[in-house]
């Protein structure tokens, strides 16, 4: 599926670090596909094949580079504009979460979809954004708003990876181990109860049902794993041994 | 609402330009609780100051400094690390998503909730992860996975900004009592390990620091109350009494 994802497009970037930034974020979410327009410092650029590095250096190496934004969204059915500001332009103005589920669909449908990314210091023109169909706009603190465009790209290509999976199911990652079963949590609960029994721990003798009672209550609210029952049973024993040994 | 934030926690970070960009990133999305333990250079740090700035800068005066991570996380009832790679622990290991969805329900129910983030080399330590209650991992590409310390605290601060637009979160429900701080998990921790090493469960000596760093996250996995803890205490204190009476 080779363009099952879309062209992020960096319009006139000044500084070439920026934009090994921008290749090594877009990666991280699996994302290999940039063009640039009218770079200021030309093309290549050393000091973003330094900021690549590896892999995502091969992501420059298949920048396309264009004289001008038409020219470089030419073969593209939908186009984003990434903006700070708004723009009192009427054009939808989405989300990064909303943009980028729209982004699925339209490249699931076969669609070629850009995203455009500005200069560093002022952002897209005014005409720019008027090639889009529409605006994504990070709601950022409105007395703080600061992302600059490596951030921008960051936000747009994890929100494209997060939109793809079909929400990420929480993992818990077990290890190596399982989690107890009911007949363990009882029976580890049944060896406290025994030693704190001997021990006169469930005093007074008025209040030691319900105290037990808890006490179940806790084993059994616990995430105990296999080898935390043992744990507890291996803690609980010797402390004994040791009373009983000496 | 004082507290309706997490703390983002910077773990023992190198460069002061990270820790600016950090508070910048987060400030971003109206966060301006940040902590840090044992920063390299001292502080305060004045390549911090310069890379703040502005509004960033008032987080940077505001930040607690603390010298070990269980200080800087005492008054904290719930914990998520920032981890690159698998531990291999057992220990709910979620996406940015669905822990900042489970740490804006903590917030909301009063819970003072930290998230940790590891120096830019190595990242967290095995101990430090060991204190935490869950992983925070961003879901990247596996064969090129190279977020910086700056963009881990970006997407945390984002999914925070996120998760607080449109759903209202799922409060925990507390019943009539409270989850224990990492205080009070600490001193718990500090009872049981001190108790089990005089009665010789450390053993053999190569395997004990393990054993313990397994104990510590045994405890700061378990989703214990104030009064859980105050139990557990109870119960070693009374198999001792009963040991060392007779």
């Amino acid at each position: 599926m080779p363009d099952l994802q879309p062209v992020f497009v960096l319009v006139r970037p000044q500084m070439g670090e920026n934009i090994g930034a921008a290749a090594r974020a877009m990666l991280n979410f699996a994302l290999d596909r940039m063009r640039l327009v009218d770079p200021r410092d030309g093309w290549p650029n050393p000091r973003a094949v330094a900021m690549a590095s590896g892999a995502a250096g091969r992501v420059l190496d298949h920048a396309g580079v264009f004289a001008t934004l038409p020219e470089a969204v030419a073969d593209c059915a939908y186009v984003f504009a990434t903006t700070a500001r708004g723009r009192e332009l009427t054009k939808p103005v989405m989300t990064p979460e909303r943009a980028m589920e729209h982004a699925r669909a339209l490249c699931e449908g076969g669609q070629k979809v850009a995203i455009l990314f500005g200069p560093e210091r002022a952002g897209l023109e005014n005409e720019d954004v008027a090639r889009a169909n529409a605006i994504i706009s990070v709601p950022v603190n409105p007395d703080f708003a600061s992302l600059n465009l490596g951030q921008a790209v960051l936000l747009c290509a994890y929100e494209w990876m997060r939109q793809g999976s079909d929400r990420p199911p929480e993992v818990v990652e077990m290890g190596r181990t399982e989690f107890a079963s009911r007949i363990e949590i009882d029976r580890l609960g049944d060896h406290f109860e025994e030693r704190l029994d001997e021990a006169g721990f469930f005093f007074p003798a008025t209040r030691a049902e319900g105290m037990k009672l808890n006490l179940r209550n806790l084993w059994s609210r616990m995430p105990l794993t296999r080898a935390d029952v043992q744990t507890f049973h291996g803690m609980l024993r010797q402390i004994l041994r040791k009373r009983d040994g000496g």
